[in-house]
């Protein structure tokens, strides 16, 4: 039996209380201020940026009760991350569902909090426009490295004369310096797309994009360690949009692509990550109205999980403190 | 068998194209320009003033997906609303699923344009904020009187500190003059509310409330009278809000209140209104995500055919001229 | 305790055998050869008379499933039908799916064993042409009365053409000497039509029509006291559609039609059949695969059982022998 | 505006925080301790007593999560219990989903500490047989008297040999001294039985049933006041069974049987619990995994306002303290 | 930017008309008479030759109702099909859902009608057996080619006495001179079958059978170079029946089939078409009452989008014009 | 043809009786005594050992209705188990769903029967925890092998202090020497536990457990060659949780786990049990409340048949009689 550390931020034991039982915070962890934890689950309830099929904004809700199925100690490691960081669910940011601009404000702000207060957030969205304040509020010296799956690459410029929408976050977020370009991997990306000059803004910049048939003829393994290689050892954001994975794996999402990820596969390229020096990461798009099974937000808490995980393997000491 | 008139605008025929045949418009109807109708059967989809539960955008698709049910004939009456008016499906007005205050004008502008046509417009929502644009684009040079059919009285002030939502139309069409609220009434009202002075403001301004409590009591005919009362022969407003009907028969909608009207009773209520002067209609609040069996969007083109009827059963030629 | 009677047909105790166990027979019922029970339950698995939706071929097998819910004992008469009269599931009349002429021999030539075997059949459909082959293959000296429940009046002369579908059986049965017209009731008829003159051919034959209207306003004792008088002591065929039901409490059928009886009013007017002389019955437009939640099977499993329990309720030796 | 107490047990304001965000407690209150409330809102997410269709267990969590839709204010009587008494979510009773003895003895020894600590129980199951432990829990120098709204008398002696099962509670508390028979009114009770003899013990011991078919005649007022004199002035418990609204309404449950209350009723009936003095009550049997649409889970939250509601309406001060 | 046509035929702009928007055509582009256009697509709502489980009739709305999600430009060739032909939704073929033989003659006709105005289908089933009348309807000089994706071979001589239906299209179109049996192949054959001899007559016939498990040792590129190679470069007709494709990847079809394609492999093997000569094609057997999610369609409209680049990837003046 | 075998338990002709035709049983096979068949199909809706979502109660009922897809003939041997071997449906198990202790033992002794009646049992559950009282039913001379595919091993100790639940049974085996843990391999485990130490105590007994991960690496051949010789030629129980396959294509259990086998890769694995000494199979875990497509019991139902034809692969006369 592993022995539990001292601190008070454990999961619910599920061979004393069940599943089922109680009001479900994230991985049935404890409720927590900022400044208690290692590692702050948060969810972002805003949709705001959607430009078709809303309700993203109920992601975080769902995911906390799938996330009840949860378990402790990862299989093949044989570690728990909950006994190498404190980890707990620092409840939602601030939005106003009736305001893009002020959301953004109020997002930001919760962020740069819980980056004043030492904590690496892992965000559940909430559609991906949430990706930009959470960067803004993580923002720092230097520009953060990202490794995006994805469907979609979201550098469009606009939409409906919109500059600011899901997809969108990762042009702004470039242009405002938050992220670096060189330092930028987007895998999984396929579908139609409305322009065929679409991606050529994001390779001008930099950005590596990997389509999904590249990916499939060479593997996570090779991916994975192209993306290492771009991002290095900087702090490195990690970015999860669910419509990633396959919608037969996921199908609760705004804008489903068929021919995604497996879920074997999505769980390869998290593992993948462990010696990523990860500055914050997001799970995002679940979209339970459009997943009455559930299963969208099981996978999605279940990568949660995973990403978790990759975040604990790196020895804590190891990870860059939060520059203020 | 009724003569048919001459004009071009009728349902296909069940007896020789399948209803489940061709794409979908409003009750299987041509697709026509407003200055070509007498009602112009209008989708509005847009959702932005949404507070909580999202989805009322994808309402006129599914209405016009499960209008091709709807039949010819009004079965106790014996009249087709076909024979006596020219109806067609005139499209969705414009909107910017990203930006509400754009929206607020696109709209307006669309039934400025229907209005100037001199068609009466029988719009499907949406959610309620729409009903405020609509209103600005009927403005004409006195008030119009409002028949609300509704869970909520939607006379908020604001929400999150925002103005313009789907709890508060009513209050601005009011305050800009675009309704009477001396010939304005609100039947099915009913449900917890977050403020116990919430209706003071509607009261104080002189509308009438008719508790569902009230209606159940009392009855269609008896309410209704008093709603013809209340709007006289001048233009009236007609809302319906598909809420207003019980989450049992119309569960697909944002903000369900249990204990509502059959779809018995919102017959029975529709039918009472064959006397009034209707300068226009809407049908609200239908969420298709919401409604995965069809039955709230099947319910709201039933009780558009229903008010299509109540809007033929006066004869036309007593109808006022849109004023212009 | 009532003391059981000798028979082998029982349905299996759900104190002993639960409720979910097993393959599922009508109410948990023996398979039975005809000439062994007093009531046939039968299943026709045939929808090719459905002119939009279909899916009701599959009504049996999901009413048998869901009738695993159904009790012993009726709780207001505290009598069995089970105790009163030998009853069995015989299985269901053959069907080709692919020809419906042959399909109407098959059904018949199986009710008419069904009928030389003294069983009175009580079937589960099935589309509401299926009624038309019972019909055929319960033929005798005298055309049968009929009570009809259902939102449509299925008097129509042809669809597409063809004149053997499910909005015909009845005028087919009137031309065919199956059914006395001045013998006729329907009860619950109610929606938009297809043409105004709809009813003038079941009008002009003698057919009683009740408008859900009528019926709302008069109750089911006045209604049926109405019904009795019309179908008088003679044998008297009983037909319900399950979508004179309302679609919030029936919704899987291919022709719903809001406005209809609650399930309240369904069991009032069937436990008012007590007096009839009831031949035969059927419950038909079931439709599973629009019934997911399995509600609709439920309804009409809980139906079939009044309906069971009114055939019970006269003194069997006051029944006609089947005439043969 | 009503001012606010001066007490920290306030719902979320849902003009600032959106109904969808955060964690689920009951009606968005504040987790509590029972010593700091005047009524616990509890789950007990058992359903260890179901002999047929399972998933009652998961009934508080969902109901919860429903529960986020509720307000603050009565509509008709402009009274917020929430100004009245200090109410809180009190999480769940520990259970053990293994074995049903050992949870009667947790559920028990939970609701002995929340009477011991002053505050009024109103619980969300659970299947029915959870309500025998909550009354033992509760157990006091004198038997409580019951209102009880259901579709079954839930005075059975045993199913499969077992006595302790969600068809028993009832005759196992007035077998132990909890309940007064003589003080016993159940309400809704419907469908066929296995039995005839079923009621009989019921009625011997002077339990008052009324059958569905009773109340349709006599209406929710007059059988409420036979119930007020029935329980008298003395504590009372209130058990609502959620089937025994109709499954249009509340389709998510174990052992649904059609002809049931309409959710106005309902109302009806729980706002004429007005001058009962109200020991506890509960809301049990909403299975969400039978419950995709979360209808039923939404009509038990509203219900639990309602019910909150007559907690409330009587002068605490008038209220029996629980006598230990 | 690519330069836009100069033809009308472009789907709406999804960043100024909101995908939810409006009327559903194919792919949201304009309605068109065949005579317009290059590239026919046209619905054919019929699933009269289905034996188990129909509702493909509801094929082509719901495909429409989904392909709204189509994008413009094919991601890894940078094509936009709509730039190199004209395409446009020409409606549905008319039927007669009750009477095979008349839909059959109808839909032949039809086809005829578009052959004969130069354009080539692809078409939205329906259920197989529609392929046939489409066949006859582009009868031409020399007997088509056939590439056939599928679950099921669809060589049976006959049910039920019935030698046309969904199961027996390919024999009726080898036998009547439409197909060249030694120009057919068809992958992805599986599952049980009713009898061993079920294959005998095909492979006697010269049709080319790959079973999924040959396909899944050998891969895309292999068996369509095999696949290309048994066309040759004459005219070839290309039919996707949607449950080649995994049922958790396209569950709503009327005869599942585990062990399907995946979806990316469905979009390998319609990318490995481009240098066939397609007279036409169609995608059979989505079937939306069995289909909830829209998985299926959605799945359905984005391969129709991979046929359609297909048929435009080879320069049009390359495909034989259709020989009159 | 093949010729049909002179025993009476063929699956009903598809081609004269429709699939959807009459009460279901094991793909539509007559039931039977234990004493008439070499292959007994049971049935144990038991599912009392759930720790957290329950419904495999369900399981047999509604993958004998999903079952009446499956056909006759394996398409990659020809061969039909049912010309090779007696199948028939032999019921349901008796059980007590209120009494975990008894219900064992009711099963055990079921089981019991059926061995001594020298028919091979396949069995569909009912949760996990049925697999101990089968194996207990079947208790021989000597312990038995397994072969094991699931995505959790099932050898806990305890839950919730209960040693008998679906998280230990083949830990309890092997401690009762019902199974051989040297001859045991378990294949597909994968997944968070909640104990770091879980697997020790079965690696310590010497079962072999083959995670997904190197499975995947491995492949079904090399995996099941190691099976093969690990089980050697005596007799093997066979049990396959459906949880094993990936939720996407088995939603419908309890315990779902992300990353699971494709059906393709489980068709594979039961292909390759061929040579196996087969004395028993099981699939248990599927859930039908969770389950509302049905997917879950197709995909059931499939393997089902697979098994049964892996039990037919090996010659009858060589498979060891049921030692006694």
């Amino acid at each position: 039996m592993t022995e539990a550390p001292s601190h008070r931020f454990h999961p619910l034991d599920s061979g004393i209380v069940p599943r089922f039982a109680g009001p479900a915070t994230f991985m049935r962890l404890p409720v927590a201020d900022p400044g208690e934890v290692d590692i702050a689950l948060v969810g972002v309830p805003f949709d705001g940026g959607t430009t078709n099929r809303t309700g993203a904004r109920h992601g975080p809700r769902e995911v906390r009760n799938q996330s009840s199925l949860v378990r402790r100690v990862h299989h093949l490691t044989g570690l728990s991350p909950f006994d190498i960081l404190r980890v707990g669910d620092c409840g939602d940011a601030p939005v106003n569902p009736l305001d893009a601009a002020e959301s953004l404000a109020l997002i930001e702000n919760y962020f740069r909090q819980i980056h004043a207060a030492g904590a690496r957030p892992l965000t559940v969205g909430g559609d991906h426009l949430i990706t930009l304040p959470i960067l803004r509020g993580l923002r720092s010296t230097a520009p953060l490295g990202l490794i995006h799956f994805d469907a979609h690459s979201d550098t469009y410029d606009s939409f409906f004369g919109n500059r600011y929408n899901h997809g969108t976050p990762f042009r702004r977020a470039v242009e405002e310096g938050l992220l670096d370009p060189k330092r930028m991997i987007q895998i999984g990306i396929r579908g139609a797309i409305s322009d065929a000059a679409n991606y050529d803004w994001a390779r001008a910049a930099g950005i590596r994009i990997v389509f999904m048939e590249e990916f499939i003829s060479r593997g996570p393994a090779d991916v994975m360690a192209e993306a290492g290689a771009i991002v290095g050892d900087r702090p490195t954001y990690v970015s999860f949009d669910i419509d990633g994975i396959d919608p037969s794996m996921a199908p609760g999402t705004g804008t489903p692509e068929i021919g995604g990820f497996t879920t074997r596969e999505a769980q390869a390229l998290i593992r993948l990550l462990g010696g990523v020096n990860i500055a914050g990461a997001d799970l995002v798009e679940v979209s339970p109205p459009l997943d009455p099974s559930g299963l969208t937000a099981l996978t999605g808490a279940t990568m949660l999980f995973e990403i978790l995980c990759a975040m604990a393997a790196r020895d804590p000491s190891d990870i860059d403190p939060p520059p203020r």
